[in-house]
């Protein structure tokens, strides 16, 4: 397993210049969307950049939850300033929308779907280096700042997919909590959801050696490579913290500790999916977020339909456990007690429904949406999410339990009312 | 925070040979130590290298518990060979060694002592790139496989002192539990004694926000950091296996959940220590192996007088922990319970004694040597014990509480005897 350098404390970001100096930057490139671009963590990034004299030019034209389109726009940004380092200060969006920016400039004769991931892309590995590209997070959800994956809207088949390489991991994250203070109560609780589901499925996921086929040469191994005894310690303490501050996060703009913490696990539970992967509830989201159609995302500053990211993760992971669970039981059990159910009394055979019990609660607590029927989702559309989950094996293989097209089926049904 | 890409199971040695084609290798320097060179290990490594068509040379001179001399002469071995990647097949010696070799064949024309840390050497910034070295442990010890440290014995001052860069980290660790198999009881429990320590120091760490000077530039923050948030996870899973493993691991070469429970530990003991630092334990250790008279450690194939490694950390915890629990003393009770002492009714004001009795607990269990006393010091030695834990600055201030010379004098004189 790998991972790449962070370094996490409140005001790391005011190093940010003094970093891309000692990596011979002349010529940045800073990446953010518009709504963050008027906030406070990317006028210190731009601060420090100035106090170190180092020339940037700033793409502010991120798309929240990007989308094929939008991952072109920067890339064409990217090709024509010839920049030789990159910062990210934003969220999944503008992490994974400046990784794929580095990658296609660095890269200029490539297609675009030669790096996107098999079946709809090519899958290439890459073998050109990139430049390096340091992650500033504002939210406390992906994890980008961690991996080596981007994800984006691909609008043809109206569904989510990700380019996953290892070559684009950032160099660097920079995690300071301070920038978390910002985020309004929805974007904390979905992207929080966002660490709650890596954790989960990361520790639920098949185990590295009951994966097939072994590959034949170790070049082969996939990044995603099941559960194993490292990722778990990232995931376990993930849900730790999830436990004990997602809620008091939520809550309260003010509680710099959970907040710091939350950002923190964010994270590590990045570093634990990273490497163990995830699997249905990620699976099943992207053609939730995909097929959207009118569901407006509250807290969200954006002009189109949205289902953020990791509310279209949560909502079916009540149902993917219960269904989950009759494969590593006392894995699914030890996770409902993280998170706080009594579990003394439990019968093994129950561990997917105390989990998912014990994960319908933490939604209702947190003013979640009730269900895929709440986002505008009902029961004919579900072929349609079924057909959008089939070319996610990347992760959907993962699972513990395999999954018939019926067997998806009825979990999106289960899935459109929780409480 | 770093950590060096690991891959862990049983048998991922036997992939070795691919691991090296694949990075383009043509002319391998495999390292190892006399008595590893007629080990499984060592042919399986061989075995792979052939079977994948991979030119090598085998350097088997590593010595136990390296010097200056001895490093020299791999370095002059490597310069000879202009090889384009290293394997390191052994314990912390052979890694530190291949280590010392791959940089400083690197860099041919720098002097020996100018990688060497200050003040005893100048501690340069490592500028040119190394070639790739794979390691192989078969100790459960030094996390040398992730760390950028390489440990000597420097005979003109007889201390032990060493070279920490990043540059030298291993490019990638292959953690094969089967290895361990093999180890002699005494090599399992002295390594295994300085995982323990590894953990307990990095735990209880000066904090890294509580570390001074803070450095003016992220480039010059010193590989050890002091505890943070990230290595306080790898200390505390490191401790729990030690405290689950480590007797079992001594006590039945074929318990093999054992031993590769404690194959992990040491790695991950390794990545947090490689981040956080270590502190008195370890500090102190250094003159007490570079002072050796007589003492021939049981189980170690050498002919020269010889205090392992991890006993010469294990031997002063007792004194060290009850000096520094005054600073941190809820952390040093949490080690005491992890490690197995009823804690429920313990003051906090005692934790340093309650830590300090379970470790004089768990080594008597384990037939260790009583004390300092015991492997051939007296009062008469602690002036130059102590004169050689002055120039360990490196750690020594890591420790949460200072020490003047009359501390350290009273800590060796606390350590004569144990039980
Ligand atoms: N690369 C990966 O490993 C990975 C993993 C999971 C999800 N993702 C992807 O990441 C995207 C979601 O990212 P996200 O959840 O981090 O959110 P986001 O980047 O989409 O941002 C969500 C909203 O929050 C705002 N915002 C962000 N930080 C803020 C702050 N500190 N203060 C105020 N407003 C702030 C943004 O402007 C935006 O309006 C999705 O596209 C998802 O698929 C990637
Ligand atoms: N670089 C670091 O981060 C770091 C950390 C701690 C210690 N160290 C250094 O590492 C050295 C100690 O290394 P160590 O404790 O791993 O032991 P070692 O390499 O000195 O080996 C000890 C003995 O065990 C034998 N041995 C090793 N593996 C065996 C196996 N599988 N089967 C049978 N015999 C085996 C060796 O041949 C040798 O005789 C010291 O010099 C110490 O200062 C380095
Ligand atoms: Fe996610
Ligand atoms: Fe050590």
């Amino acid at each position: 397993m790998a991972v790449s350098n962070i370094r996490y404390g409140a005001g790391v970001t005011k190093e940010v210049g003094m970093d891309l100096q000692n990596m011979g930057a002349k010529n940045v490139c800073m990446m953010t969307d518009k709504n963050l671009s008027q906030l406070p963590p990317v006028q210190i990034v731009m601060d420090s950049l100035v106090k170190n004299g180092i020339n940037f030019k700033v793409y502010d034209d991120v798309r929240v939850e990007p989308t094929d389109r939008s991952f072109m726009e920067a890339i064409e940004f990217a090709k024509k300033g010839a920049f030789d380092a990159y910062v990210a200060v934003g969220g999944g969006s503008t992490m994974d929308t400046c990784k794929a920016a580095n990658l296609y400039a660095s890269n200029p004769h490539s297609d675009f779907l030669d790096y996107v991931s098999a079946p709809i892309g090519k899958g290439k590995p890459v073998s050109v280096p990139l430049k390096p590209l340091i992650a500033v997070p504002t939210t406390s959800g992906t994890g980008s700042e961690t991996t080596g994956v981007a994800i984006f809207d691909y609008e043809p088949l109206k569904v989510k997919i990700g380019i996953g390489s290892r070559a684009i991991k950032p160099t660097l994250g920079l995690i300071d909590p301070l920038h978390t203070l910002h985020m309004p109560d929805r974007v904390v609780a979905n992207s929080g959801f966002d660490v709650l589901c890596h954790a989960l499925e990361s520790y639920t996921a098949l185990p590295y050696h009951m994966r097939s086929p072994c590959p034949s040469n170790p070049i082969f191994r996939p990044a995603y490579q099941g559960s194993n005894p490292i990722s778990d310690i990232w995931a376990v303490h993930a849900l730790r913290i999830v436990a004990k501050y997602l809620k008091r996060a939520v809550r309260n703009p003010d509680d710099l500790e959970a907040r710091s913490n939350m950002h923190l696990a964010s994270a590590l539970a990045g570093i634990g999916f990273g490497n163990a992967g995830v699997h249905l509830c990620h699976g099943m989201s992207y053609p939730i977020s995909g097929l959207v159609k009118t569901y407006k995302a509250k807290d969200y500053s954006v002009d189109h339909p949205l289902v953020p990211h990791g509310l279209s993760v949560v909502l079916t992971s009540p149902a993917v456990f219960t269904f989950t669970a009759q494969m590593f039981p006392e894995r699914h059990l030890e996770t409902a007690e993280i998170l706080g159910a009594d579990t003394r009394t439990a019968r093994i055979a129950d561990a997917g429904l105390v989990l998912a019990d014990t994960l319908r609660k933490l939604l209702f607590d947190l003013d979640v949406d009730d269900g895929l029927a709440a986002i505008g989702y009902s029961k004919v559309d579900i072929p349609a999410l079924v057909k959008g989950t089939l070319p996610q094996e990347r992760v959907t293989k993962l699972a513990p339990r395999p999954q018939s097209e019926e067997d998806l089926s009825a979990l999106f049904e289960a899935s459109m009312k929780l409480y």
